[in-house]
């Protein structure tokens, strides 16, 4: 039934060091992989996201399916050749967006019907139509459309949204075409009660999938949610297949969620922040705005071997960030990706080696001395 | 008197081949200097403004004075250090600007009085205090304080106002502090009168400078208006010091400013087109927002070797302007400049092999031949 190989290497505790083979190449995990919504990680170009070390990103279903849309992805040779990426990438289903983006939304059992929030135009997504898509789009993983609820949602309503988003998973089953190295994941929902999840969970994992995300989460519920949903989640997922937090998170949650025994993340947090002058370092994160850099001729990390770090000061940063320079994003966004691929990296040297509980300690004691004092 | 040397090569009719030698390294003329602002080449690191063929840029004093301040600039080691930037560059006055962006300007004998447009605050800008805050700044190539008139501008304003500038000039040439590798230029105004540009290039020779700009151009009047004061001023200057054309141009200007013995050029068209969508090619130029490139498999330039065209697709590229992606602007940018070092390197070639006519008349056609046939 798998499309994706998936070998699973040494594991420390819960966390575990894996490979990921895929018809555009191997990745090992644990993986960050950058968001690039448009078919780009923006201010980067694809050749500078493979510079930080990323070997997986994630592209946005309902983005590309408004503009340049799937068919004329695919006519174009699809994601990767368009946008330069030869790398895996991993497409979400949409759902997310339509439920936080698009307007009008209405939900029924055949799918969701919305009007896009670029041109007013109407538009519906079915389990079957998001398998269409992707297939154009050529995503190296799919993923199930799935249906989003409010957070903080109560349990009667988390189990109707959830029960749906199972059928509609069948459905995405049936509707995926398989080939080599493609793949397919189901997405556990459920919100923040832990027997709606195991019913998600057990029930995907009965269908059947390539891989096994955890949705819902990175609504604002916070860290001790999220392990709590996790450490009920988890358990569930067979060991043998990938397991993908969505949309989370900052450096400390996915070192968090590693512990847990997650594989796959992707978090618009390192892009983001770099277009806002927040920098993430070793020693916590940089706001660069902040007019204790003006004259601070430091780069921000001098371990740091990105562009940002190796040629520019904190001053000259602070500079750009203030005159609202597309360098500052540019620079910015790539010393945030280049910092979260080091960080994983760290993790799995950690884990290869059997030292991820202690590689968890001194990472959160770096994080937390702050970067007050010359480094 | 001289800081810097220019060692004048072949000619070709008034065109002609140079080399300016610096503190910060040698530049063949004629040369095209990218605009870096507010110290950023826009939407560029200075590694790929490099990578361009770039050698020489231009940075704006009247926004550096104001935001992050000469001061500071020169604390934390000059502008070259500050943005990455080791080869030379070429800073304006503040002139222009204070007359395109400040506020509340009151030009007296002694300078000019102006409020900031980034915070308000108040400044002035002397010859004394302009060859201060340059010096500070570490510019290679400094250029006298000078007013501006508005365009078209009556023959009785614009002799006040060149007489005002020659006599800034002279007080800008005591207060330059020479040092070997650094220069001064002067800067012929005169509006569109034969008569005061000969006068302003006349007067401006018998102080001495290291090199010569025609100012006031660029401000709408049009490439006969141009290409007229061109032909009007060049004759008064000397041979054997390198003359700079301020604020040109298009593509085209470059070529038939190069024909009436120009040197040196700047201009933000390429960085600014490249922000809005516009590329410049050898069949002229293209819009890349427009819809037709929207399935349009092909590179801007198959002859092109700059990331943008290496890469990706004008359909691509459309999609990125029409997404508003940052990354739009750098690959456009990338292109736009590559393309006029490219064009430079033509006319440099043209000139040593004394077929600078030929080189024009085939480039004109070209352009004019435009790109709506497959390439």
């Amino acid at each position: 039934m798998s499309g994706l190989a998936f070998d699973l290497g040494t594991t420390d505790g819960a966390a575990r060091l894996g490979r990921l083979k895929t018809a555009h190449g191997s990745v090992d995990t644990p993986v960050f992989m950058p968001v690039g919504t448009a078919a780009s990680v923006k201010a980067m170009t694809s050749e500078a996201v493979a510079e930080t070390g990323a070997r997986m990103i994630l592209a946005n279903t309902y983005h590309l399916m408004l503009r340049p849309g799937a068919e004329r992805v695919a006519a174009l040779g699809g994601l990767h050749r368009f946008m330069n990426w030869p790398g895996p990438i991993l497409t979400d289903s949409g759902g997310y967006q339509v439920w936080s983006l698009a307007e009008l939304r209405t939900i029924t059992e055949e799918g969701v019907a919305f009007r896009s929030h670029v041109d007013g135009r109407r538009h519906m997504l079915t389990p079957e139509s998001c398998m269409e898509i992707q297939r154009l789009l050529d995503s190296t993983v799919t993923m199930v459309l799935d249906e989003c609820t409010d957070y903080p949602v109560k349990a009667e309503e988390a189990a109707r949204s959830m029960r749906l988003s199972l059928r509609w998973a069948e459905r995405c089953r049936e509707a995926f075409v398989a080939r080599p190295g493609y793949g397919l994941f189901g997405i556990v929902q459920g919100g923040m009660y832990d027997d709606l999840r195991a019913e998600s969970a057990e029930g995907l994992k009965a269908i059947g999938f390539d891989g096994y995300a955890i949705g819902g989460l990175s609504v604002g519920e916070g860290w001790p949610t999220t392990s709590k949903v996790l450490e009920a989640t988890v358990p569930h997922l067979p060991a043998d297949r990938p397991r993908y937090l969505m949309g989370v998170g900052k450096p400390e949650d996915i070192v968090g969620a590693v512990a847990r025994g997650v594989d796959l993340f992707d978090c618009v947090l390192p892009t983001r922040s770099g277009r806002t002058g927040q920098a993430f370092t070793r020693r916590g994160p940089l706001n660069l705005r902040n007019a204790r850099h003006a004259e601070d001729p430091r780069p921000m990390d001098v371990d740091c071997g990105c562009p940002a770090c190796r040629s520019y000061s904190r001053a000259y940063l602070h500079h750009l960030v203030r005159a609202k320079e597309i360098l500052a994003s540019m620079l910015l966004t790539w010393h945030n990706l280049h910092y979260y691929q080091e960080l994983m990296v760290g993790i799995r040297s950690a884990i290869r080696e059997g030292r991820f509980a202690a590689f968890a300690e001194a990472f959160a004691a770096e994080q937390a001395r702050g970067d007050i004092e010359p480094v």
